[in-house]
């Protein structure tokens, strides 16, 4: 394969932008729309290889910054790359970085994440925080190690630079997330600079390429990052902006809560280019943002809440989500989803992970993990199916009404 | 299958106590000699009963005490029995509770443990320690809960009846562990008790497998513990005691590092009962206890060493423990032992399992679990076919020496 990326769609579904198809990779395919599992720090947290395989995960995320700061890039590319180093021979994504800027900038020990804080409410806080690890100029960032306080510069083609060393298949452009609560001026000045970086991250990247032909290398796929918040012409702008660029996909970051789905993806993927794939940064948290995101041209997902749901002892079922800490699961002998298929629910009682996490076992949150991470991957699965046999709609209205009730689900119908 | 256990016995090693040997129980065989799993709380710390059966586990031994008071073993009845509940269909050992009348009363919070303990020299303390959460008298023992300070009696009636509710295949007589420190009076009183409560164990068995026989349930075998500490006279008591009781096998207890077991062994196995299995009571920390207690007419071990040190990042190798988390081990990109045939090994390798320790991953407990629970079985499972083709001797001076130096191997040759 001489191409870091090709993509083929094998079918639509009429009155939507959904669409089934294939990315395929130096390092295999993916069927989309399709879930990638968060493997923010080479490892999908409590989870084996095996296990993630075992539970139909296609593809992993890795987060560059996390990884520039423990083990190092370098050891990565030393090990022969991050398949290699992880034991994982399917796609693997990279994100750039970005998203720190976000999260250790305005929402640094703020409770804060890209997926369910606007329901908190709390984004107020967050803006007028002074406590924050990263600083923001138009050359790129510095960031304050999580870990031991030191000074990190990462600016686009550093990012690219560690992307290539890390050696995943499909890298991000480095951009920046804004708060949801940030003023249209800063929005604006956000997206100009993403662009700006856009097209850096694109010319290094090119660079990085061109020299894994030279040395008989695969090549690495680069997709850009869609930005503007609210804004339906900053949005629109920066879809045409970036639309123009020859990346091989497309990220859309900065929203927040599945019912800004409809809306902010009208407008984007309207007028990305519908021949390449489309990526919902960091969203995946609920059932609902699963089904917008492929109803309005959504290729992939990824999103860390199914695991760190599970460690929390929050399960995901068919209807709705239980806490499975809660004493009334003591005696309950049926499994956490009696229609579920993972290993946990073949294997294993509710009573019997109960106790596991009233007994602080590690085994607990394995389990918990594998089910939430096969409840995810498999719902997007179906989907996937619905649009091939043409019944999205009813898979989506049956799926959101048991898993919401009628009321609420009604909201995302 | 209408006896609770059966033992034979097929090979023998001419010179010494060792032999080949198949336990027998309603939930299957044990090939012995054989490491088994430890499974304190229902679970094989870290592991999945999938993961515990690729590693070539036969068996769990899980703890009555700690069952008893989570989840309880009511709740374990009701979920079908201790297989069902931890989806383990293989032979399950309990112990009695009688360790924790060591652990919690003269051992409580002096980082004492039954293998290890004897060379850190610190019993004296302990023996002195004020801090017990246990109070024994003939009748049974009084334990502070460790979970949340309520009383908890335990006596040999109550042991067994947990033991059944539990549902356990091997079934350990309730016995008092004695310090290695203590006086020879305290040793012969402990012992005595541990005779009366052997005999008090074994009728209310019988009464248990009675009913047992009258509701068509399986039946359940019991080992006696032999005692006496490192008394000769004790120690050939107790075999004689216990050697002519109707129990289905033995335990022998109280034997405190390698050192201590061809002496104490040698009394012990040369008068309890050929025909009927020994197991050596919490003692595999170390591939010496392996060895030795095999050649010394030990048919089954167990020992939760080779979880522990996992999770403290003490990875068992050919030529000895490494500590994963040395920085040495960042660019290591080989396994963590070149020839073994685990999992982890054949997967990973020391620099991401050294990655996984220092982001403190759960993985990386995992990884490291599966490797040293596999180390061990696969010690034990080797030394059962180094006796069926007579190469036992030559095994063990080559195992050791490669694990321990020549100088310190020669002390257990």
């Amino acid at each position: 394969m001489n191409k870091a990326l090709t993509f083929s769609i094998t079918c639509e579904l009429n009155g939507t932008l959904a669409r089934v198809g294939i990315i395929k990779t130096p390092h295999g395919n993916i069927e989309t729309p399709a879930f990638i599992v968060g493997g923010t720090k080479a490892t999908v947290k409590t989870l084996t290889s095996e296990q993630v395989c075992q539970l139909g995960g296609q593809s992993v995320l890795a987060n560059t910054y996390h990884l520039m700061l423990q083990p190092g890039a370098d050891i990565i590319a030393e090990a022969g790359g991050i398949h290699k180093f992880m034991n994982w021979s399917n796609p693997i994504f990279t994100d750039s970085g970005g998203f720190q800027v976000f999260s250790l900038g305005m929402a640094y020990k703020k409770g804060l994440d890209a997926t369910s804080s606007s329901e908190k409410g709390d984004y107020r806080k967050a803006v007028h925080s002074s406590s924050q690890l990263a600083k923001i100029t138009d050359d790129g960032v510095t960031f304050s190690s999580h870990i031991d306080g030191s000074k990190i510069f990462i600016n686009p083609e550093i990012s690219m630079e560690l992307q290539h060393k890390i050696g995943s298949d499909i890298h991000i452009a480095f951009d920046e997330l804004t708060s949801p609560l940030a003023s249209r001026d800063y929005i604006k000045k956000a997206m100009e600079r993403t662009h700006a970086w856009a097209d850096r991250s694109l010319n290094r990247h090119q660079e990085l390429n061109d020299k894994h032909v030279l040395n008989n290398e695969k090549l690495q796929a680069l997709y850009g990052v869609v930005q503007g918040a609210r804004e339906e012409d900053l949005r629109k702008e920066s879809s045409k902006f970036l639309g123009a660029r020859n990346f091989d996909g497309y990220g859309i970051g900065g929203i927040f809560g599945p019912t800004e789905i409809p809306t902010v993806l009208s407008w984007v993927n309207n007028i990305l280019p519908m021949d390449k794939p489309r990526h919902l940064l960091g969203m995946g948290s609920q059932p609902a943002d699963l089904f917008l995101g492929v109803q309005y041209g959504i290729d992939t997902f990824d999103c860390v809440a199914p695991t760190r749901q599970a460690r929390n002892g929050a399960l995901f079922t068919n209807s709705g989500r239980l806490n499975i800490k809660n004493s009334k699961f003591k005696c309950d002998f049926s499994p956490v989803d009696n229609s579920c298929d993972c290993y946990t629910c073949k294997n294993y009682t509710r009573a019997y992970i109960h106790h596991l996490f009233r007994a602080n076992e590690i085994l607990g949150l394995t389990l918990a993990s594998i089910h939430n991470e096969r409840f995810v991957v498999r719902t997007v699965d179906y989907i996937r199916e619905s649009i091939k046999d043409n019944t999205f709609f009813e898979y989506k209205k049956d799926f959101l009404e048991k898993y919401y009730g009628k009321h609420k689900a009604s909201s995302f119908l």
